[in-house]
């Protein structure tokens, strides 16, 4: 088979809208990231999205894109290609984003839930390479997840290839979006983290370094404990304490090669990644957590756009296949 | 392709041994259940189990079967073929079960997890027929769990294809066997549904039918819960929200079509059926509750034998393909 052609991913978050040109050994190429600005609706981010795209291309020098990979934040229907409603981006209701992103740049496009992405992103090219089942975590504004079971991406019956956010921690606790109470993303997305941080500096007087802060977001929490600050230690110590139990559970039922852990909030680095492990190692069934490494993404900020990379690398391979079965 | 020949279905569990030859329409033939004489030793109940067996092939009078699927509870080694200390067979260490039924009978043999065995039958010939994505969960002496993901039978990285026992209820709860604190099985097993009734019997002096049983066992509790029993309804009543909450977490993470609840707890019906129905309707993310279907067992009592005789036709199709190649 020829050197496969480049595509082009888009990733829409909340915050900010991230575009490359991707090759097939999963490098970007004229990566371009800009805010998200969602006030203006629907159709203005799109077109700025497009405009990234095409001054990707530019940069890139690397020709026409063979096809589109999108990801977002669901919900979203990947098989029909439409955005119907992601959480992050309120008002965007039932965009066809497939086809708006086909017409723009005259190819084939995908979309899938972020995390879906990002979970094929890691295992072709990142920290979950060759693992037969491998689960991705990622701790940003949300707590979302994927999975490649058998070596396959596993989409789900509803398409969201599994919210690893909505595992429960603590019965009766704090309200999540979902509606239930307790759930893990109530507490240790990032602006659970800082929410959680902020209420605990309304509630007393203790001092905290984090007193210092206009605005307390969750790197401030991470890093504050990193020096030692026992308010920032307590919320930190207690994220840590229930994303371990919810990896355990998640380790108990899928008995994976390997647990990739993402996001923001991962940036916190061995911080995170070792009260994780030590709690997996010492709750998880004896043989599933001898199998399970859990680790860090291996592409970091990029994660998503190198997954919706992949998406758009296998449909671009789809399409030159059923070309060559015409043929 | 002419008709399959049949095959023999072994089970081995704790307290019964269940044999069948097992036709390609997942019929049944010849059963025969007798006990576990667990304190006679492997060599003994499993001298007893290949009795049982060749019995089982007489008096179904369809000849000699084609390969021998076993069925028991884990740890297990599914690739060695090797029972390597199964938790509900004290003593049994790394007994070569596959090797020594396969001797016995003169064809391949093959063991799984028995809730693997489950999930295969119910997915075959049962209540997941045609699902791509089934979850199985059964409530017997234990807790366990098996699932298909996407069309194929999925047996985790560390073989035992999901404990879902071993998912968190109760953080800081209940002594789980496992050595967590809290976990689905320290509640909703048979054996801990009994334990939690009698302990609370113990604990007061309230009124309950259940005093005039000798041993309380868990259908005691769901009968008495049944007829409005008090005490029984609250031991009931606790347990089905715990069950409900972490078929929750289920829906959640493996975005299922089907979840069957099997096992000797689910006998009483929809009095568990519905409360963990509406639990997840009421509780799960919305586009997975919708896709998920909760349901009993379709094959009752036959689950596991039925889920060993799919084990050994797809063995007993393996060898005929690998035969036919040669040729």
């Amino acid at each position: 088979m020829a050197t496969q052609h480049p595509v082009l991913a888009l990733d829409i978050g909340g915050t900010k809208l991230a575009v490359a040109v991707v090759t097939a050994d999963g490098r970007t190429h004229g990566a371009i990231t800009e805010p998200t600005d969602k006030h203006r609706g629907p159709d203005a981010v799109i077109a700025h999205l497009f405009d990234m795209g095409h001054r990707s291309i530019a940069v890139a020098g690397l020709g026409t894109p063979a096809a589109v990979g999108i990801s977002c934040g669901g919900p979203l229907d990947a098989t029909a290609g439409i955005l119907t409603g992601p959480l992050h981006l309120p008002g965007w209701i039932d965009v066809p984003i497939v086809a708006m992103a086909s017409e723009a740049f005259g190819a084939p496009a995908v979309v899938e839930n972020d995390a879906t992405a990002a979970v094929l992103g890691e295992h072709r090219f990142g920290a979950a390479q060759g693992a037969d089942i491998a689960l991705y975590l990622t701790l940003s504004t949300g707590v979302g997840g994927g999975s490649v079971i058998d070596g396959r991406l596993h989409r789900g019956a509803a398409g969201n290839g599994g919210e690893f956010g909505h595992v429960m921690v603590r019965p009766g606790g704090r309200r999540c979006e979902c509606g239930r109470s307790g759930c893990l993303e109530a507490y240790a997305s990032g602006t659970n983290i800082a929410v959680r941080a902020n209420e605990l500096l309304a509630a007393s007087e203790r001092d905290s370094t984090l007193r210092a802060e206009p605005l307390v977001r969750a790197e401030h929490v991470s890093a504050a404990a990193a020096a030692g600050d026992d308010l920032a230690l307590e919320v930190w110590d207690e994220t840590m304490a229930l994303l371990g139990q919810a990896v355990t559970d998640l380790v108990n039922v899928f008995e994976p090669n390997v647990v990739v852990l993402g996001g923001g909030v991962t940036r916190s680095g061995t911080l995170l990644l070792d009260p994780v492990r030590d709690i997996v190692a010492a709750t998880a069934m004896r043989p599933a957590a001898e199998r399970a490494l859990i680790t860090l993404a291996g592409l970091g900020d990029e994660v998503c756009v190198v997954g919706a990379g992949a998406l758009a690398l296998d449909l671009a391979l789809a399409s030159d296949l059923k070309g060559a079965a015409r043929v």
